[in-house]
């Protein structure tokens, strides 16, 4: 029997080889035997882990949003225009590691909309999403750098749709979309929602 | 030996089960046994059709491009601020007929993010489709109601990325994104974006 040592290491080895398979094939091509292969591994040792299908993609589903969650605690607590340009920049596939949670996320879209409880789960991150944008885009309001009468949910909307949107076709084009080209988006989108304020 | 008619119409049956399989369960549950049930067929039948998974791929991947390609000709011919609005809801899941087609493209991305033909194939759909709104946004600038000093290219990427991000979002809440809020959005997106013209 191992050492619970052991047993935690290989966890961690387990989960950075889940990781590393979504990255580069998203849920779609993650299997019990790709992630055999990506640890030098058995599929029988896998199975230990993962008794079905279902359980390795809730355990990838973890991992991601783990890892989704470490990087929104990266954003500055502090609210308003900063803040939800922050917010809105820290979604952009800008680096290989951000590249690669983007490319998790968009494929895991396929699999949740094909799956109640996955899609449920998906809905209430967006919720979270959205209210967290609300709070940057309440105290823009506040600060009169966005539309006072917008809804600051519709607005929140518009924020997560247009990241989500380029997402995809930076992950698409990357050499078509640099970071400073994906910067710029995000400053010309907060540029046009921000002179809604001067016909108000 | 069939008459070819009965091949023909075969064909059809074959292709509208793979699109109900496909707005149902996506490319990830696109699988020769799914579009057989579908179609209360034997898997032995499909074979004839779709040798590998590849070639059923290939086959729904056609059937989308060409459902889609039927859509974009049905927006108007002219340009400028209007057919851009009409362009960018006409992609939106506002009824049964393109929330499939949203739902089947958003599984496609990640089936095409993990196969580089696929992905080339997106690339320049993509391309195509920014293409088609930077006219649109040309004659808006021309016509005083986009800002000229604006690349019309960025601003077909910041339209096609917000389009796109509103279609996951509603997608995965249809409740708390009917019609008549995702036409809202797209509006105040266009006002936001036509604003800046007033700065120029």
């Amino acid at each position: 029997m191992p050492a619970p040592g052991d047993h935690d290491a290989r966890r961690r080895d387990v989960s950075v080889a889940v990781w590393s398979v979504l990255a580069a094939r998203g849920f779609g091509g993650l299997t019990l035997r790709a992630v055999a292969t990506e640890m030098g591994a058995s599929t029988g040792l896998l199975t230990h882990y993962f008794p079905t299908k279902r359980a390795l993609v809730r355990h990838a589903l973890e991992i991601a949003e783990e890892r989704t969650d470490e990087r929104d605690r990266r954003v500055p607590a502090d609210e308003g225009m900063e803040a939800l340009r922050a917010a809105l920049l820290d979604v952009l596939p800008l680096t290989p590691e951000t590249t690669a949670m983007s490319r998790v996320w968009v494929s895991f879209w396929d699999g949740a909309l094909g799956d109640d409880a996955l899609a449920a789960r998906q809905k209430a991150r967006y919720e979270r999403w959205r209210e967290r944008l609300s709070r940057h885009i309440e105290a823009a309001q506040r600060a009169g750098r966005l539309p006072a009468p917008a809804d600051p949910g519709e607005l929140a909307a518009a924020a997560a749709a247009f990241a989500h949107g380029l997402v995809v076709q930076a992950l698409f084009a990357p050499d078509d979309f640099p970071p400073d080209l994906q910067a710029r988006l995000v400053d010309t989108f907060l540029a046009a929602f921000g002179s809604l304020t001067a016909l108000d």
